[in-house]
């Protein structure tokens, strides 16, 4: 939903509050006195954390003084909790909130957090079907040829195209349903997954955050819907012969190693899925990962995110088989800011009359 | 449409006919044994072009004999025209008709022949999609990273995502279609072209074999379409701002070389657009192809079709950057054989049943 959706709602004012930004793109000085004026005079503060020499700056390199009477705060990494004690709202700039599990701020129930659920949709669901059809079409391989040369016979090499094949998506959330779209346009099956159950047409929408034109926000794409928390759950999910998984899952202590030595074996003992993680690192035992690609126990790998990052250059996952390895990038796109400005915009609208937020994060259960 | 599907027409009979596969794949006894007894006693002779050493046999090298009486022809290949003489009607197993041009078999107005459109679809339009994901996130990049253990920081490269860029797809027949679907989940906004004009909802319909659930049969994704055989109508096209042009036109002489120097200064002066060929190689001039990249008027290319093929190993495109060369292999699926079969099965119908046929070649446009 776009801030200029939101049915004339006369801004309330946030004069009260100030605003810091500290993210890693500059200050947009149009948007910043739009939204000042706006909301009555909300004060607005903006660090980029990204240097001109594009390395990062360091939450503890910040001046104290950046932080003074700050209530509403829009960053990805979490600052000491006594620089924030008034902070009231905390717009999170990424899906995942793993960086504050155990924050004293996180812990206060009062302060509410909310996700950029839904900006990063688009490019990672891209990033999961361009890495499957790259391992499917064999692009790396034909890459490789380029160097010498090398023109192979067009029978040497298996082709499988997806028409008919089976995506299991592991966290049926905003990125999830993004790849179920896609996957449903190859002719794919589409398998989802939840923690709790869908069994309803309303429970299976999703009203977080949804660039228009894209993802399942009404639920429709799925030809069969599986949920639960626990690993026999997890484990009947994944032998339902799947070619693909996708896990989009939040990194939470339930979640931790989701996929490890007995999940590989499930999936390669029928279709040997590939599999796409662009969860956490957390989530695959990547030891057993090691394993499974070097026999051949599945099909292949993609990782845009490891344990821990970036991953040590001498760690066995570099030189295995099958697999791709980017460094935590799937979530980039040149219009991302537009997106999260809108986000922030419909919450800051929001706040000032006083009604429900969107993208909030559930303190129980940490996503 | 498959052949199950054809309302019940008591199947005529075949039985002065003899039907020679010379095709890609081992016999289907099964299917030779039902669709014999199903046509009255027509007799089906098959012979696999590739060879246990993966090589291919050339047509030169099978013996005469396998022809005599052969009137219905299942191929890629041209056979002599001394050895086909009663052959009344060609099922192609190629979407194009390139090698039979000039043939006497093919010049005979009396013999029908049919191409294998649609067939292919879904794993070139994977092909196109898959190539251009991997360009725009840089996927051979962070492959070569992998190989010293290199996590380049996440804020080096430029990221794009797919929604709201602009797709042109020149030839809007079987295989752009399905470009057009994946695109559009994708949130692309899709440009047609067609030789001829497709002003009325009827005419925007493609009545060619088309797999189920793919594919845009009734010609309703495009946000323009574009028409034309001339060179000016197809650089108007390619002045609309595309960020991916997909040549997926049968070669003919209008269409040979049909993007050249000129055209690519057109596509590289707006959104320096990202070009995939996978019609046949004669469609690109490949020395301004080489420039365009090597200056970086074009964002990249990818190309399962060059010109000649093999290509020789010495060839600038080789090392031509942000380049993919495939070995003419997009069409390539473990399921080409059974929508083929599918294909001709349901001609072999028609033939008995003297209705008219699906997929045939215009002999004029030769496509
Ligand atoms: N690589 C990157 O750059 C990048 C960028 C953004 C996000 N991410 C990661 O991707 C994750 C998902 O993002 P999103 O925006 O799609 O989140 P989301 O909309 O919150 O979806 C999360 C999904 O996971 C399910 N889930 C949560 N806990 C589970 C459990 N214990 N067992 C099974 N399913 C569980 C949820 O089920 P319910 O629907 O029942 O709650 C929901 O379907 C983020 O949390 C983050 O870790 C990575
Ligand atoms: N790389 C591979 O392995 C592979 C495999 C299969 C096919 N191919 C190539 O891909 C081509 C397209 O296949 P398809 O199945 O999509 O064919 P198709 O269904 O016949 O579509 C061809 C499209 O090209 C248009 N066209 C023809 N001549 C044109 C011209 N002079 N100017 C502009 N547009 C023109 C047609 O316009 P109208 O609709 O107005 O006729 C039609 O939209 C084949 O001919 C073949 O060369 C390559």
């Amino acid at each position: 939903m776009s801030a200029a959706e939101e049915p004339g709602d006369g801004a309330g004012s946030l004069s009260n509050d100030v605003l810091l930004f500290f993210v890693s793109t500059p200050e947009r000085p149009e948007w910043v006195d739009r939204i000042s004026k706006r909301f009555g005079g909300l004060r607005v503060r903006w660090v980029n954390s990204i240097r001109e020499d594009k390395s990062v700056v360091n939450v503890s390199e910040l001046s104290p003084e950046l932080f003074d009477g700050v209530t509403l705060f829009c960053t990805y990494m979490p600052a000491p909790a006594e620089l924030i004690p008034k902070v009231r709202f905390v717009q999170l700039t990424s899906a995942g909130a793993d960086r504050w599990l155990g924050h004293p701020k996180y812990l206060e129930e009062s302060t509410v957090f909310c996700t950029s659920n839904g900006v990063q949709s688009p490019q990672i669901a891209e990033w999961v079907i361009g890495a499957w059809l790259s391992h499917q079409h064999h692009f790396p391989r034909y890459q490789n040829y380029m160097k010498t040369g090398f023109w192979e016979g067009p029978f040497e090499q298996h082709f499988q195209d997806s028409t008919s094949l089976r995506i299991g998506i592991l966290g049926y959330g905003a990125i999830g349903r993004q790849c179920a779209r896609l996957a449903t346009a190859l002719g794919m099956e589409v398998y989802a997954y939840t923690r709790s159950e869908r069994s309803t047409a309303a429970s299976r929408r999703d009203d977080s955050y949804c660039v228009p034109g894209t993802g399942d926000p009404e639920g429709v794409l799925p030809a069969k819907w599986f949920h639960g928390a626990s690993r026999d759950a997890v484990n009947d999910f994944l032998r339902q012969g799947l070619d693909l998984l996708v896990i989009s899952l939040p990194l939470t202590a339930e979640t931790r190693h989701v996929v490890g030595r007995e999940q590989l074996a499930i999936l390669g003992s029928t279709r040997k899925a590939f599999v796409a993680n662009i969860g956490r690192g957390g989530h695959i035992d990547q030891d057993a990962l090691v394993e499974a690609l070097e026999t051949g126990k599945i099909r292949g790998a993609a990782l845009d995110v490891t344990d821990p990052e970036p991953l040590p250059k001498e760690h066995p996952l570099w030189k295995a088989p099958n697999l791709l390895i980017t460094p935590h990038v799937s979530w980039r796109t040149d219009v991302l800011w537009d997106r999260l400005m809108d986000v922030i915009e419909t919450n800051l609208e929001r706040l000032a009359a006083g009604r429900p937020l969107i993208n909030v994060m559930n303190r129980q259960l940490h996503y």
